[in-house]
Formats: structure tokens, C-alpha cells, sequence
């Protein structure tokens, strides 16, 4: 009952020269699609697989490159058609084997450590360590205020993740320009280094890493992150107005640029192969854990969507295109390349979906459709109710599609369920075990089902705008 | 937007003599209520707690007793009135030390195991167990077909919960009837004893166990799960046409029943204290993990769903009355002896919601509300959407509270996510670990919006009709 009503109530609201297309043929499809994934689907056994062979795949890494090669197996091996290699130069950047912050001032407290973890791209400390007293701080806004005081200080950056916020992706957002631009911006001002608050909701010992932005033009300094218990702690310290002194010590570097490659197949289409619905997820991760969430499970689900479409004989009148990104985590480059690559196909990218949230059970989908393709995309979450989806919200599609946005390409982005994404996030824990078959396999059919749909409309999807045309 | 269109679309197809009531006006309620829940939310500290008080709780145990105690010094500690125990005679039966499942023909499989737990409620074996060549059914209808072949044979029973509903809930229904009624079944063809594939989707070697039905006038035999390993491992055996024959012991038993006990305690109301709406879950669980989702997890939310409305300073104008009932498991004695003890009260009792569902995030409530009443109960799931709840659907409400079925009380169920509640239901994975901190908050959110609204409705939800009336 409820689809008829949002079918109605969105075609009422839509200008009136824009028709939804009625995309209500599919819902047997989409019920054989979604009971295929649930019965028979193969994306949980390739996530281990993935999590095995290559759980340290970090751009430019020997992981990464078995990470790839696996990729393109697993294509070969399901029949993927144009199975291919596309160069992308990616960044090297190595976390070492140090990473450690002790209390350094006279006391009781002098040696004990808490928690650390280097943020992607810092800078090594000198091999003693660069040893200060500790500024907290909230925002970027309190550094500059502070200016000139922050010289030689340790500056450590202590604002939470708005635990208030049902979504913990919202929540990041509001916290994370303290990891990416923390350190950049406390090094204008003569900071020694900075430590910042692990990106969760979770009060534990876990530290999450991810990355900081390296200036080209410099300065630079040392950027890591401490766990939310050790933040809490620091923090407690500083309260009780005694001055605090750290040592921070790791040997992280950078390296020279690596020749890397994104992977590519497809399912060619059956009337119009020139037209592409790009699905994907990016194959690189952070060197910790196994990327299990981020973002295995996200290829796992492209790879699974092509899989399940070809398993059920169906054949989409548009090319489906898998796209394993490199190099999402540090650089984008692989998202970049690929778009570049494929720049004068570009109107004919008629629609990319990417999967970067996690493996957990279905909410909905993010788009940034214009009110012409909006209505066609909602109509299609309303026939994925079954698995989850409550709707289709308007926001970004996912880093690596996000250089086709000036392209006029319709992006979309899937969105499971947030509540334990950040507990894992980059950090030691994402690890496979992690991840319910169920809430992968779902995921897995709502992708297919939205990719499969677009690809077979008798109209194409309307494009979104671009500036000057 | 879509929540105008539900309320808009509800009231139309609503009989002309009914309007919804609007609860547009708690919307900054409920949002205040998440807010708190995800703030500073005490169910997984509470959760936490009984998990590690009283792991073991099954009705008429030690640790059930432990159990009661801690809820009753939770609400005390909490502030809810008239905190009280309420009397419950409870059967009483225990698991013993042994049980064991061993292949007993010539050949190299003799001694081997495969694992097994005893169902609640089986009668024991005889010492040296029982044994038998093994037939494999179905369903309770191939028994009652192969009827006397079925003599002195240990019965098999296989029938897989279907892996392709996304409601695992709705797979368990299509399968337990094997666990339930397979022993009662059987053993009115003198079969020997019966072992079950665990009810479960996850294909692993942990087995469930649940309620098997004992037969008072008898004849009862001896009732195993096994796990789904196990279940294939055995199944393929038999397809390979060889004869199998199994040896089960095991020293389950019942003892006498045991005085026992409901705990209550409520928020008053501030103008309609007579009229009572009451929130639950059942404070016993099986005698194998720390019955951590099943139902701790929802005895939590109860709890915490009062503490909320308090905590925020909220008045309802009728009684909020939790009750943690006892022996769901095995029985349902507290459901039975709730409703008999205010069987007077009944006409009063405008609503019930309980959660036995698992901690997980949620989806949404059942309800076997009449129309009368659904539009209002929707109208506020439609509030609850930030927290996932995608409706309210028609269904039951859980089995503490059905006894009240036909005193025409408005009962709902909270309903979680499903994909991982069968991985653990009844068994030893069932632990604290499993649980999330804020996929409990946002439930304890849910269920206290709901219960508070519903109890201060300016008009009281309308009851379901009573045959007679």
C-alpha cells in the first residue's frame, strides 16, 4: 500500500513536465534477485577470501597488488566480459614500526603510554621523539585563536563525535576536520605535533588511524591518533590545572609514487553496450585490521551485484560496469584515473553507484539526482522496502564516483545501517568476523537490484545538469 | 514530507468514524528522548550487569532467582514506584551433565560425535542412552505417514528455516514446529528418541537449543538439537544409503515447581493513575550463554524506557508499569499469572509492548492493534523514522503479554533488525558481547517514545474488540 502512495505523493510533487517512470514491472525481479542473494549468494565467502589473501592492502603496498590481482580473478572466474587492468599512479606512504606516546614529565606518571596510532601521511618524529606540553584544544577555529601560545606545544584535539546523532556518519563529519586538517593547521602556528581523538562514538582503548592531510608546500608535523580512553584520560589530567608533558615517537615516511591500477569488468549491455552503470567499492584499505567494512565489504557487494544479475540470465539493456578503486583511503587517485580514463565516455555514464559504508544490514541509498531522476531512484527504494531500504536521501554518492559529479553523472551511494561502522573504522578491530552474511547478502541484492534496474530502463535516467549546458 | 503523506493516506483509508489522533505534537519528545538515549543511555551498563549477575537464569534456578533480585534493586535504584514481586509458580527443569550423540554402527565412524544439546523439557535417557538407526523426516506430516516404521528408530527431522525470507522471525515460524512438537509427534509411534537441525539459518557447528513439548499424559522421549554441521554432516551420510545408527545420552530432568515471581514497578500517572500501560520482557532465559538479546536485551529496554521518561522530567497522564516476566522460556507462567492477577485491572489495561526480539537496531513494532486503534500507533512509528522504524505492521506482540488477547488490550511488539538473532537464539554464542551500545539505546529510545505517548494521549487509545461485547 505504502508504494502506491509514494508513488502517487512523488509524481504529485514533481514538476509537471518530469514523468517517474513506473518501474513496478520489476518487483518480481527484484524478489528473485533479493531471494538469490539470501539462498546462494557468494559475497560473504569473497570477503574472506579478500580478508585472507590481501588484509593489509594499503596503496602502493605488496598487499595492494595481491588485493588487485585477486580482484581480477574473482572477475575472470564469475565471467565478467572486458575484464580489465587501468593504470592509476598511486601514493606510498608506510606507517613503520614505532608509534608511541609516553608521559614525559617529572613523576609518577613519567613512561606510561597511552594508546597511539600515526595518522595516514604524517611525518616521523625525530627517532627520540618530539616531547612538549599538551594544549587541548576543540576546533581548527581554537588553534588559530591561539596562535603564537602554540609553539613547541603538543596540540591535542579533543572534540567528539556528537554521540546525539542516529547517524554516526553525520556525527564523523562533524568531527573529522581535526584528523584531516589538525595538523596542517596547528603546524602554521609553530605546534610540534599533534594527537587527536580517535574518530568513534565507542569509549574504549582502540585507536583509529586515517588521514591527515600532507602539505606539499609544508610545514608538516607529526599527526597520530589516541584512543577514546586515552583521550579521556589526557583530558581528565589537564582539568586538574597540572602542566602535561609528552614524548611522541614514530617512524612513519613517505616513499616514491607507485604505477597501480584500478580493476574493471563488465556485464555488456544488450541494446545500448555503449551506456555505463558504474558499480563499485574501492579495493585499497587501511594497513590495520583487515578493511573488512572498508571496504571489502563494498567490492564484495559490486562484485556480488554483476554476479547475482548474470546468475539469474538477466541481461540489462546497458553495459554494468565493476569498478575496484585504488588509492580511496590516501590520494583518490584511483577514483580520479578513472574518470579521466574514461572522460570522453563520460555522457555516457548514465548512472554510478558505490558502496563505502560497511557491510551491515540496509537502510537506503544517497543520491545526488536531480528532482528529474530522484522520482525514478525513490520508486525503485520502495521496491527494496523488503531488505530495508527506507528511501533514497538526497546526499553524495562515495569518494571514488565523486570526480564524475561535474560530469553530470547521477551518483548514488549505499547506506546500511551506521550504529557500528565508527567502532571499527580504520582501526585494528575491522576485521572479518565482523560481518553477518545476511546483512552482506542484503546489501549485495539492494545494489544489484538498483544497478540492474537503471541499467534496463527503456528511457535512460535522466542526467543531472552541468554548468553550461 | 512522507510523514504528512502517511498520515494523510491513513486517515483517508480509514473508517469515516475514526480519527487518528494527531501526535504531531511529540515530535520534539521523541527527539529529546534519542537524544538522552544516545547520550547517556544506561541499557548496556544495565545489560552488562545481568549478563554478568546472572548469566544462567532459567526459570526455577538459582540464578533466575539472582536475576529477579537485580531487577528489583535496578528499579529501586531508579526511582520507579511500587516496585514490588508478584507471585509465580514456575516448572522447574534442568539440563544435567551430560549430553552426547555418538555414531553406534561397526565401521570407522563408531564413537564419533556430533554435537548436540539437550531441547528444554526432554525427558533424560536411560544411562547407556538410547539407540537407534536413524530416520530423516521432514516434517511433523512424514512422521505421521511412516507412523509404525517409525518404531524403535531415532527420528531426524531437517527441514531448514528458508534462507530467503529477509524476516528470519517469519523463517523460524516455517521450521520450529519440528523443535516443539517433533518428540510428542514421533513418540506416538514409538519412536525411541528424536534430534532436530538447530533453528537457525547460519550454517556453523553451535547448537540450539528452545522448548520441546512434555506431554502429561505422556509418552515422552528424549529431545536433541544439533547443530547445522552436524544436521548436513549426518544427512549426507544417509543419502549415501548406508544405514546409521546413533547412541544419545543424556541426564536432562524435571523437578518440582518452584515459587517464583513477576517484578513490577511503574511511573505513576499524573491524571489517570487507574489506567495502566505496560512494558516488558521476560527476565528468565535459556541455561546457555548469557541470554544477552534473548531477552536481556529486552528486559533492558523496559527498564530503560522508564528511566528516560523519567530522567526527562515527563509526566504521562497514565501509569507506566514495567514488568519483567519470568519464565517465557519454558512455560509462561509470569504472562499467565500477570494477567490472572489483575484480571480485574484488565478493562484499565489500555496497551502493552514488549520487546523479545534482540538488542539489534530497529524496524519496527507489531501490532494486533484494530483499526481503531493502527492509525494512531502508525502515526507514531512515522515519528520514529530518525531511529529506523519503518512502520508499524500487523502481528502479535510477544508471548508474555498475549494472555491478554482476549481482555482487548492493544498489544505491540518491538521488532529489531533479524539478520543476526538466529545466529545466537538459545545458544551459547547468545553472550554480552554481541550486543551494541547504540543499537540497544536507539531501542529503549523507540520503545520508551512509544509507551509514553500511548500513556498520555489525551484520549485513550481505543481497545480491541472482546467477543462478547
Amino acid at each position: 500500500m505504502l508504494s502506491a502512495i509514494l508513488t502517487l505523493s512523488v509524481t504529485a510533487s514533481a514538476p509537471a513536465s518530469i514523468t517517474t517512470t513506473d518501474v513496478s514491472a520489476y518487483a518480481e525481479t527484484v524478489e528473485a534477485i533479493v531471494s538469490e542473494a539470501l539462498a546462494n549468494g557468494r559475497a560473504y565467502e569473497r570477503l574472506e577470501e579478500l580478508c585472507r589473501v590481501a588484509p593489509s592492502r594499503l596503496a602502493g603496498s605488496p598487499g595492494n597488488a595481491a588485493a588487485l590481482e585477486w580482484a581480477r580473478q574473482v572477475m575472470l572466474a564469475d565471467g565478467f566480459e572486458n575484464v580489465r587492468l587501468e593504470e592509476v599512479t598511486v601514493p606510498h606512504w608506510e606507517r613503520g614500526q614505532v608509534a608511541e606516546l609516553r608521559f614525559a614529565a617529572p613523576g609518577q606518571l613519567a613512561g606510561d603510554r597511552l594508546t597511539v596510532i600515526a595518522l595516514g601521511g604524517s611525518v616521523a618524529t625525530p627517532e627520540n621523539g618530539v616531547t612538549g606540553e599538551v594544549v587541548e584544544v576543540r576546533s581548527l577555529e581554537e588553534v588559530d585563536e591561539l596562535g603564537a601560545q602554540l609553539k613547541g606545544k603538543l596540540v591535542f584535539f579533543n572534540r567528539p563525535m556528537d554521540p546525539t546523532l542516529v547517524s554516526t556518519f553525520q556525527a564523523y563529519g562533524g568531527a573529522v576536520d581535526q584528523r584531516t586538517r589538525g595538523a596542517a593547521t596547528a603546524a602554521q602556528h609553530g605546534a610540534l605535533a599533534v594527537i587527536v581523538r580517535s574518530m568513534t562514538t565507542r569509549l574504549d582503548d582502540n585507536p583509529h588511524t586515517g588521514a591527515t592531510r600532507f602539505v606539499q608546500e609544508g610545514p608538516n608535523i607529526p599527526a597520530a591518533a589516541i584512543s577514546t580512553v586515552a583521550a579521556d584520560h589526557l583530558s581528565s589530567l589537564l582539568k586538574d590545572g597540572e602542566a602535561v608533558r609528552l614524548n611522541l615517537r614514530m617512524d612513519c615516511r613517505w616513499f616514491e609514487s607507485v604505477p597501480s591500477f584500478n580493476v574493471v569488468g563488465e556485464l555488456v549491455g544488450s541494446e545500448k553496450p555503449d551506456e555505463i552503470v558504474v558499480v563499485g567499492g574501492h579495493i585499497d584499505a587501511w594497513d590495520v585490521g583487515h578493511g573488512a567494512h572498508d571496504d571489502g565489504a563494498g567490492c564484495c557487494h559490486a562484485l556480488e551485484a554483476v554476479r547475482l544479475i548474470k546468475t539469474l540470465g538477466l541481461k540489462p539493456r546497458r553495459t554494468i560496469r565493476a569498478v575496484m578503486f585504488n588509492n580511496e583511503e590516501n590520494g583518490l587517485a584511483g577514483g580520479r584515473a578513472y574518470r579521466d580514463t574514461h572522460a570522453e565516455a563520460m555522457p555516457r555514464h548514465v548512472f554510478a553507484v558505490e558502496s563505502d559504508a560497511g557491510g551491515f544490514t540496509p537502510r537506503g541509498f544517497t543520491s545526488n539526482a536531480s528532482e528529474a531522476a530522484m522520482p525514478t531512484l525513490r520508486a525503485i527504494g520502495e521496491l527494496l522496502r523488503g531488505v530495508g531500504i527506507q528511501d533514497v536521501f538526497p546526499g553524495g554518492g562515495g569518494a571514488d564516483i565523486s570526480p564524475m559529479t561535474g560530469d553530470g553523472v547521477v551518483l548514488a551511494g549505499f547506506r546500511p545501517d551506521s550504529a557500528r561502522y565508527f567502532d571499527l573504522h580504520h582501526s585494528p578491530a575491522d576485521t572479518f568476523d565482523k560481518v553477518n552474511p545476511r546483512e552482506l547478502h542484503q546489501g549485495a541484492a539492494a545494489i544489484a537490484a538498483l544497478v540492474y534496474i537503471v541499467a534496463d530502463l527503456e528511457e535512460a535516467l535522466p542526467r543531472n545538469p552541468v554548468s553550461g549546458e
